[in-house]
């Protein structure tokens, strides 16, 4: 058997094209999924949120969907093992396979051999995309508020702390966040392939050489951050000084690498200190997300204007609402680009979580009905992630009171004051517990960290229901982190308001810190689907609060007719 | 250095004087303590409920109190480890140290070695406690709801499932739900002790022959459970055949039992399959349930209208109401004993969470002040645990306030429908966020799983905080729970509300099955201390509901200056 995944050599989310051989053998275009070929058979594994894209997709190939169960355990092992002779061997790129995945699947397979040494899509994929070759460029300490010198100071002080002498830096935001560096190398994140060493004196940053640009050199040699060759990684790892002790994580690194660092050598397993350090937003970071969140405002508001104009003329298709947004979006200062591909979904197609529309087979929306809009953008100065929900005509009861319960539950979240160390799976019944009471639910999780000009999904903490490493850490001071819940009827409609939600400072009592979220996002609730006697008077207040400060904020930006059209929507219920 | 923890070989919360050495040993009667005793030191780790008290008790001693910090990890075993040489030896007694506490404490202690062989309590207590020998009594099947052959046939269900020949029943209050028995061994806790082994065609129980009346021996006989002596049990385990598979969990075996199983048997480690059976109450004990309730909740009344008159008269003190009300109970049919030492907390006694009060220095109850009341019920037909906070007097502002957010919180969890497989720490946020939303906290769980007509305090399930594995279990169908958030003042008053809640079905839809609770618990909340604009419709209604329902199930049972006694309490508000 031979295992071909969804990731790159980092446990990149998002990948560069090269990477993504499980799209080019299967044909299906999803985010996540496994795909395993034998003499016999070939399958992919995927979750429920892609399985009617993943049927459509193989439908015409040998290839053979495997549904994954909620918890999304990794199944595709679980066929190995009952589908495997004793003497089988198991393939997969090591350069793919983390010393974490490889410790399972051996764990699993038992007996049988796996094999780590090959990929074997550099055989047959004839035409791969090459490795991208994009210049790298300085993200400006004006917008980072911390130079790299001082962020490398502060992974040093916690390597001292674990006793290591060196730090392996594997995930591509981490790396950025730790040398203010931004790349193009994937779609919407802009990051560079890039391994980085840290050292108590030095740092090493493993790149393409020809992606960075000669002054940029200079500036990372005057930081003492010297810049060698990305297949220079595995021989500078195995030739570190005999007695090194090199924190990583093994859940990033690949086998690849691992097997490169000499038995000389120690390694420490511990999470990436970049990723909690970039977790939690400086004071300029911060400024910086409340005007971008202005400016991501004023894009939506020319975006819901336009359309709310265009459908008395003429039906709107799904893909142009995409293409118009970012258009309105890169009017905007410092605009980079998309933080991830909008979903627009006009009534059912709103009920596919990670609905992608097409130009020709998207829906038009005209007449009545619900529109799902999550769309968010990269700007050099914040990454903004937003989803509104917007009626068109007259909503029905049914669908008020489901949006009304999905607003409580953001609300509730918005609202609560908690003492530090109190952790995502704690608080995310908050979001769900009102949909509860009506026999409803959603199935996919309250919220993630965002980065700050990086990749849209980011740990350490994550809001979500399951027992998880992500959802288990505690939400802490200066994070941002998303506020989604959501509601689907199949076939019928979406309905999802995500908000991103920074931790703030509340009070200190004999009790200990309390924290809450400031909403940062800058954009009206839709107030037509809102059942208002469903609402607590707290609640009304919260949400009345919100769209003046909405109103507030967006004014200075806003010409006559735009500030008109907001104050319509941000008035009080 | 020497070990003397809390336990029995039983891993019991509660134990029998003769388990009580740390008690002897350090003069300190709290329930929760380790004792570590080197040549030249001796300390109690005790946690944050017990400071105050473990300062007193031990004041006169050479033994120092060690403080637990909140998470009340094994900080003894820390202490060890710094403080011992390489080459020391450290002791404990085999028969109370489990098996995952000696790989807790060989992991933590490195290359010095661990002796267990010795009870070393055995050579210096020379007054210590005979094991207890009074006879267990048949716990009848209409109360049981199930035969002792029922329980034992799911129990050997599962064992099929787990591939286990036998299954080594340890913790005492599940060999008394396993075989219809109850005993007398240990305070407020109706049980016996011994070791039960069930096999697929037989079982043995293994107790002090002499306590199990002949009848009883008979009926057990009949179905094919036989009777050893506890002191039989090690030689069985030693001599079961080759080849045997026995399930056992091993946080709650002896490493004493555990020796003596031989290298020719396997053993499976697994949670006590009877736990969980346990902890899912039957139609009979749920009906039974409702009806003990009953009965607490009227000898509550006749404690609480006594008190009324009494204190306009005169002081009462503390240790009088424990009495008095355990002499109401006792009227009731069924009644066994009290299901735990009752806690009456005057003022700012009830701030003190574990307070016991003792006649000599207990306070009065006299004058304005708010009284703090946790006790429960051992019955025939079920378990109580109820506490309710009363105001005499005027309240202040800041009482109704504190009082009225541990009520919101109350009320948030008893209304909750919640999806199968949700956790108590997913939901346990519901209890708590009033109060931090006014930066107070309070320092316990919210609930803890009850027995019925068994031990007060049972798993799996739990509503905490933490990551915890019983508060990370689900709270499943048939559960009964605590549901008891509090606040503490120091010095000054103490609030908790406390009601048992039974997991009941609520509906089935697209998105699954839905539970709820159902509040079990009969008696009134005190009104005068709520601060009634404070409390949205939907928890007035609940509130006034629960207060009908009071009504209405005690009426009954009351006579005419009762009934206008509860119909003034129980007034919508």
């Amino acid at each position: 058997a031979y295992i071909i995944p969804s990731n790159d050599p980092h446990q990149s989310e998002y990948v560069a094209d090269y990477w993504n051989g499980r799209e080019w053998i299967s044909g299906f275009t999803g985010s996540a999924g496994t795909v395993v070929i034998t003499q016999d058979h070939a399958g992919l594994w995927t979750d429920s949120r892609y399985f009617i894209q993943g049927e459509e997709e193989l439908a015409d190939s040998e290839m053979v969907l495997h549904r994954l169960t909620p918890d999304r355990s990794p199944l595709h092992i679980e066929w190995l093992k009952e589908n495997l002779s004793e003497n089988a061997v198991v393939g997969m790129d090591g350069q793919c396979c983390s010393v974490a995945m490889r410790n399972g699947l051996e764990k699993a397979l038992g007996n049988r051999q796996l094999y780590l040494e090959d990929d074997l899509l550099e055989l047959v994929w004839e035409d791969r995309p090459a490795l991208p070759r994009a210049p790298i460029f300085e993200h400006d300490v004006k917008y980072a508020g911390q130079s790299r010198l001082q962020k490398l100071d502060a992974i040093r002080e916690q390597m001292a702390n674990k006793n290591a002498t060196h730090h392996l830096i594997v995930a591509l935001d981490d790396i950025a966040w730790t040398f203010n560096i931004r790349g193009r190398d994937v779609d919407c994140n802009p990051v560079a392939y890039a391994y980085a060493l840290v050292e108590e004196k030095q740092a090493t940053l493993f790149i393409n050489t020809e992606k960075v640009p000669a002054e940029l050199k200079q500036q990372l040699e005057a930081d003492h951050i010297f810049i060698k060759n990305y297949s220079e990684t595995k021989s500078t790892l195995h030739n570190l000084p005999k007695g090194s002790a090199i924190l990583l994580s093994t859940s990033e690194t690949s086998c690849d690498v691992m097997s490169a660092i000499s038995p000389h050598c120690a390694t420490i397993n511990g999470q990436s200190i970049a990723m909690r350090l970039k977790a939690v937003k400086n004071p300029t970071e911060i400024a910086h997300i409340r005007g971008t969140m202005v400016k991501d405002g004023v894009a939506l508001l020319k975006l819901y204007r336009w359309l709310e104009e265009e459908v008395q003329k003429r039906g709107v298709k799904e893909t142009e609402v995409a293409e118009k947004l970012a258009g309105f979006r890169a009017e905007q200062p410092h605009y980079f680009g998309e933080s991830f591909p909008a979903i627009v979904g006009w009534k059912g197609n709103g009920a596919i979580v990670h609905y992608h529309a097409e130009e020709a087979t998207c829906a038009t929306i005209e007449g009545d009905g619900i529109l799902l809009l999550d769309s968010g953008g990269q700007y050099h100065d914040g990454t903004t992630d937003t989803t509104r929900t917007t009626v068109f005509g007259t909503p029905t009861p049914e669908q008020k009171r489901d949006y009304t319960m999905v607003l409580k539950g953001n609300i509730g979240l918005s609202m609560l004051q908690f003492p530090a160390g109190t952790r995502g799976n704690q608080m995310e019944i908050l979001a769900r517990q009102h949909l509860w009471q009506h026999g409803l639910n959603y199935g996919h999780g309250t919220g993630h960290g965002v980065g700050f000009f990086l990749n849209v999904h980011e740990g350490p903490q994550s809001l979500g229901p399951g027992a998880t490493a992500r959802a288990a850490e505690s939400v802490e001071l200066g994070m941002l982190t998303s506020n989604e819940p959501g509601f689907y009827k199949t076939d019928e409609y979406g309905i999802r308001i995500e908000n991103l939600i920074l931790t703030i400072e509340k009070e200190e009592t004999d009790f200990g810190k309390f924290y809450g979220f400031e909403t940062m996002t800058l954009f009206p609730i839709d107030t037509n689907l809102i059942q208002v006697d469903l609402l607590t008077m707290t609640e009304r207040s919260w949400l009345n609060d919100y769209h003046s400060k909405v109103l507030d904020r967006l004014e200075p930006q806003l010409n006559e007719a735009e500030y008109a059209w907001l104050e319509e929507k941000c008035k009080a219920i």
